[in-house]
């Protein structure tokens, strides 16, 4: 049994899980943005076994997120580095850090802190903005159907998000989180065709 | 033999992978985030098996990332919506779906695409900023030990960090990315104390 649906194969979410969701992938990023280049550095660092490091890396370069490049005065030996597709990556693993130093530690255990390196000052969470720079919540997102929603799979998928909208009774709305002024307001993702 | 070291358990984004990095959990975040409440919804649009499911949602609600809810105007059916911990995962949610978007699709196959609702206008990239809402790349960015580094296990790690920039020849610095024009004038995340 497929473990999804194949209509799932189509997101973008699910295109980044299916690269990214093995849990050493995530902890390579991790290594490469703190400055790990080596093969052995990063043995060291993550404890991880030699074949298994070489696939991951393998697939990180292959999909274009690293790139091997000669060391600095040492053209002879290679280390790894970021891609810009793999610098990109930057925002999500800074949100996770953030968002685990916030849920999952206690004020005194969170190891290091993140901070903009011309101010010395902690960085903002990551969040969600609008162009003007405010901070938005879920009820303040939308979407809408991209160039891919017209393909078969896609619009079953849009249809039943629309579909379970309308038949079922929504739950009661979350108690706002403070970090999201806005969303006492707005409402959560959903088509703008449908309104409810 | 363990998968990770013991200095690893102490890291956030490995506390948040310990959590989220099994496949269906973006998932099903991402399906909360668009409505779904009803564990039969969650079904027929992931086509995950029952069990895999009950397994999940209930790990998410004991993490307090999700809770249950009564549907509204039925009391008596439950749904499951974001806590403010949950509702914390939108920027790593959709920075996931828009780096996908330009990595992972071409132009024509983009599913959805998420916008803000008062404007309509598609939402900006999910971005590292600073205080004053600048764009941060890899090189803006530095990291300080938190309280947690006090602790033997993390200190060693730090210091890893700190040996291999030492002793390791650097590589050549990685094409700057357009989407990160400061970078170019920064250097990427290590510590304070020790500049190159």
């Amino acid at each position: 049994m497929p473990r999804l649906k194949p209509n799932d194969s189509f997101c973008s979410v699910a295109k980044a899980i299916d690269l990214l969701g093995e849990r050493w992938m995530l902890l390579l990023i991790r290594e490469v943005a703190f400055g790990t280049r080596r093969f052995d550095d990063f043995i060291a660092n993550l404890g991880i076994a030699r074949n298994v490091l070489t696939a991951r890396l393998n697939r990180l370069v292959e999909a274009g997120v690293l790139e091997q490049a000669p060391l600095r005065s040492d053209g002879r030996r290679m280390g790894y580095r970021f891609t810009p597709m793999g610098e990109e990556l930057l925002p999500m693993l800074i949100g996770f850090m953030q968002w685990g130093d916030r849920w999952l530690q206690t004020p005194e255990s969170i190891p290091v802190r993140v901070l903009e390196r011309a101010t010395g000052k902690l960085l903002p969470r990551v969040s969600v903005r609008n162009a003007a720079g405010e901070v938005l919540g879920l009820r303040d997102v939308d979407w809408e159907p991209g160039p891919g929603a017209s393909h078969p799979q896609v619009a079953a998928l849009v249809a039943a998000y629309e579909a379970q909208r309308t038949r079922a009774p929504r739950p009661v709305p979350a108690a706002p989180a403070p970090a999201t002024p806005r969303n006492k307001t707005a409402r959560s993702i959903r088509s703008k065709a449908s309104p409810p």
